[in-house]
């Protein structure tokens, strides 16, 4: 490595394998005075956490953070913030037939051949437990910047396999999103969803899906020119999380269809405010947030993990055949709603802080 | 800012206007003894160039590199390289009726709005023509991945507007791409483009699209676990160039439809390699390079300045129309082309310099 | 912040309080493959250790270091390794008099006006107790560069007050040094230091000192031109310790005094390497190391806490007199030994994994 | 490398060697809207400037800076600055005797064995000549802290070989120090330094000295706890300018010889302000700066090239003697303060910057 950080002015570090000790962060260049209790950590962990639904990995986790550093009487003093989740429901043995082979389309392979060593308990540190880290890191982002600038983060599930929710995101809350199984605010799609994921897990599979995030209350002039616009900030927040293979903003794919004249955002003025008519430009322009709502999809993988025996090689190098065993989602795609909001907040707080350095 | 920078170990920091004096760049952490000459990056250069057919901008830029620090007799020393490039053909008269005034879709907003100032002329620091230092770096990544480990990269246009090419990367070569007006492989749809364009410079308007890139003998292990995977890097690089909206590698937004059973990259032994049968992980597992092909493409909308009238808002706060002028292209993909490659090189390179420094 | 982190590929993030949970650091960027047990780190905590003799702090800590993460089987991963210590002897009670102050001389007025808020128990993140975690970082780092290329790092107390040793660093070794209850290894001289300390001490006062470091088998070529000189990154290093005030190193500030004639280090042939007869240059030539050996000094300021009665101004803005309680060193450069040799050993891994990067 | 880079939110990145077309740097990071004309620049260039006197180095360079981006209309925009100036008076041939040897106590040896290559011509990249880069930069910084915070920076040399200026760097001020030939305010001795270095300079030999630098209404909170203290990134500053061989700020080196109850500055109130009575800790507390006058000490080693002969290694590796020839100052001292006055100001600027990122 070390490509364990994320951030240049709110630097998150991630550390912890799945079936070690901890998962865990520590959070450095936290602005001082936020007020954080161990309980608005919990409350997004407990967003992320298995074991909540019949459609989610079985791994029963409480997920209890402990806060070790950089709170003094309930507020962040500027210095380092570490924060703790202890792995308690840990099954290495569902894991030690899989030791010695190479999991199609996970991360076994390329560690292996990288570090010469791996931990294989659980994929270690490639495990989708590691995002606990990062949604414990984005609820002190959430917190500040929903204080200071009352920004909203909005994020659903739009798509599973085929399935596509009908959503205008702005008539949707948190509650729509947070009262369906899938975490689909299109009460019709979600039904189908779960009755489709139901069927999948039967089948011993895994589906697919695609998360759209939006970002209320944008503040207006986050994002730096050429290359560290906040859009290729974004996309690059959004492609570090497992098993995502896309990233669109605004008009996104469908934006290369249009012609220039249908896609541009012409502006006009609201009450002292320069607006735009339409936002195919997904609130970033330049690379700058504009003011306007920032949008975004993030496309995933189906889940590697699955019942269905699967053929492979092994370190020694022969082809041998496995069933995956352990306990997985049928589809991630509803649980990484609030990794992906994470992420988007975590772009959010460190643009915000590096555009105060500039401000006259 | 600083956002000028991209690359943690081949650092390469962008400067200059689209009507300022120069365009170019500093790269530092060059390896040294890489043979570099003046031709090697004007070969580059010329793909990029505008004013070279009826499709693109008539601005007349010979382009031609000054290669001003870091080479001794032939060969990079290990010292920042830094080229330059002088800007000829300014017409900025061409935008003097636009300075007051915000372009829909451009940058003008949002730079004047986090700078309270911006360099009007052509578009300042957020021209397209910042990429010619883009080009010119990309120039040394490819020749040095080239020499030590044979890395191919091939990039070409997929789609224009409706139009898709169908294209198997791996039967296409450099004179495929380069004999076509608009950098697409596929004859038949690429006189089909043509015509399109012609069409649509004609009314005044433009047009988006998808370039396709594959790096071919990619080493394996690039990218680093967690944060920077080599996908989130590539993700970053591709949406840090202008009037992108998105990014997919391997089965991307697609992938999101298949069923895990389907999905799956197969391991088989092949002589003495582990490969894989399909590759839906378009070569990156875990975020890391697994030896197989790399391929994504990226999803560019159709160019904001077109001959069309438009309506806006002045500085002042006015809403009025007005017509854009200058010298544009009807469809900036093609000429994207040479950029995408780039930047795709400039990751490669600067995740095979981080991974040497692990190698046992 | 954040200024918590040290490094660019070997980085080391430190955490915590002096009287909260715990202190720590999180290592990424440790190459896979070092055997690192429990045992290794501990043998150096054990050197920093409070409470190990009459003239150092009465705190007593067992520092026992809790390694959490990145080691599998006894190996590092290439994942990140988090070390822990708890804070178990805390005694807050001894600083409850002291939070609405501002001792002289700390960081208590500081920390206050950057943040508006600060941990006043014992010093909170401004505690000499930080370095735990810098030395069990270093521990890896020695371990490392040891096996390596056999690098040897020796350390130890040059002078107190006006004490001074007539030490020649080629002739000792870590016994000497570590037989001196104040590590200096020129017994005379340690025992007139140990005497005058014993006397400071009743009369409620501090000293301070000087240390001296050398790296033996130092590897050619580290340290990068310009500004990442290994001579810039070792001040760096120094000086981020609490209560140093002064680095120097080869000639140092003597060289000042001397004329180029005596000053330069001519080149030599001895077997088949080329040598320098003296070595002003302390082993770093153009911020290169030469192969020869580093060596340097650090000037320590006396510990501003004492028993006599001191002056200041409270939070309040009053004018005020105190006495500082809490267990405190009557001079801190005994066991700032380990601190140092653990800050020289980071600088040398980092450049080692740097120069590494760029190798042909 | 790359360690051509100074700084994290005023980054400067210096490039050029010696004897190729140009030196100059890149600011990225650059605040908008400083008034830069022209001239600020060239003003700092000139007191670098060779050639001015009989006691430096007789290569005439008129060093005229050009300022290719960045600034639109006498402003600063946000984007990078890059100013570029051309060597003119290169004299190669007095270097091609020494290409292939190994010249004592410079970078010759240390850059060939790390890069494998080198531009020998005038020192390359290790030259003197790269600090025409630095102080161009810290115009820049300069302007703007004196606009913001009317920061006031005063520099001068102390003492050359063992003759030291007795100073009160409260009474002096620019004027005092640029009617020097030497640049030491104090007269008396200033007259014995010229004296000294013009009797050296017939001897064929050099000499070395201390410059003092003090920064004055210097804003309190700046400095970053742990690794980046103000007093750690100073230190590495100057460390990072050829020939330095020490650095020790406030009581430094003479400090470890007081006891803490006489080193201690006692807080007192002056108006509405909390200010120390004595200021042992060179304006500098916990790494932060509490308001008063910063000040350090730098040393400067004798310069390694004079015409004596000298014996030492050739790139064949025999034993040989040279004379140095070139055009070399006899003491590099009094031409180093404008440059130790740019480093301080690049430091100061970077945590200005910093430290806005976290104000409340």
């Amino acid at each position: 490595m070390p490509g364990n950080t994320f951030g240049q002015l709110f630097k998150v570090t991630t550390f912890g394998e799945s079936h070690g000790d901890v998962v865990g962060c520590v959070v450095d260049g936290c602005p001082p005075g936020i007020r954080i209790s161990q309980n608005d950590i919990q409350t997004e962990l407990d967003r992320r956490k298995p074991g909540k639904n019949h459609i989610s990995s079985s791994r029963k986790e409480k997920d209890r953070v402990h806060i070790m550093s950089g709170i003094f009487k309930g507020e962040t003093t500027g210095a380092p913030v570490i924060m703790v989740v202890h792995n308690k429901d840990v099954k290495t043995e569902d894991y030690s037939h899989l030791k010695n082979l190479y999991r199609p389309s996970h991360a076994d392979f390329t560690f292996q051949k990288k570090y010469g060593i791996r931990d294989w308990r659980g994929g270690g540190r490639a495990s989708a437990r590691e995002t606990v880290a990062r949604v414990a890191a984005g609820a002190i982002a959430k917190k500040y910047l929903s204080e200071k600038e009352d920004v909203k983060f909005l994020t659903y599930v739009e798509q599973i396999q085929a399935i596509k929710g009908d959503i205008d995101y702005k008539k949707v809350n948190l509650k729509d999103i947070e009262s369906s199984v899938v975490r689909c605010p299109d009460r019709g799609a979600s039904q189908q969803m779960e009755k489709l994921l139901n069927k999948t897990q039967k089948e011993g599979d895994t589906l697919g899906g695609v998360v759209f995030g939006a970002i209320r209350n944008m503040p207006l002039g986050l994002g730096e020119p050429v290359f560290d616009k906040l859009s290729a900030d974004l996309a690059k927040a959004m492609l570090s999380v497992g098993a995502t293979r896309g990233f669109e903003y605004g008009s996104g794919f469908t934006g290369s269809g249009m012609k220039g004249s249908d896609h541009n955002d012409e502006f006009y003025v609201r009450g002292r405010k320069i607006k735009t008519r339409t936002n195919n430009s997904g609130g970033i322009q330049g690379g700058i947030s504009n003011g306007e709502d920032v949008y975004f999809r993030v496309a995933f993988k189906p889940v590697s993990s699955f019942k269905k025996t699967q053929k492979t090689v092994d370190i020694k190098g022969r082809e041998v055949s496995f069933q995956a065993g352990g306990r997985h989602d049928a589809c991630i795609v509803p649980r990484a709603v609030p990794i992906i909001e994470a992420m988007a907040s975590l772009v959010v707080i460190d643009h915000y802080l590096r555009n105060k350095a500039q401000n006259q």
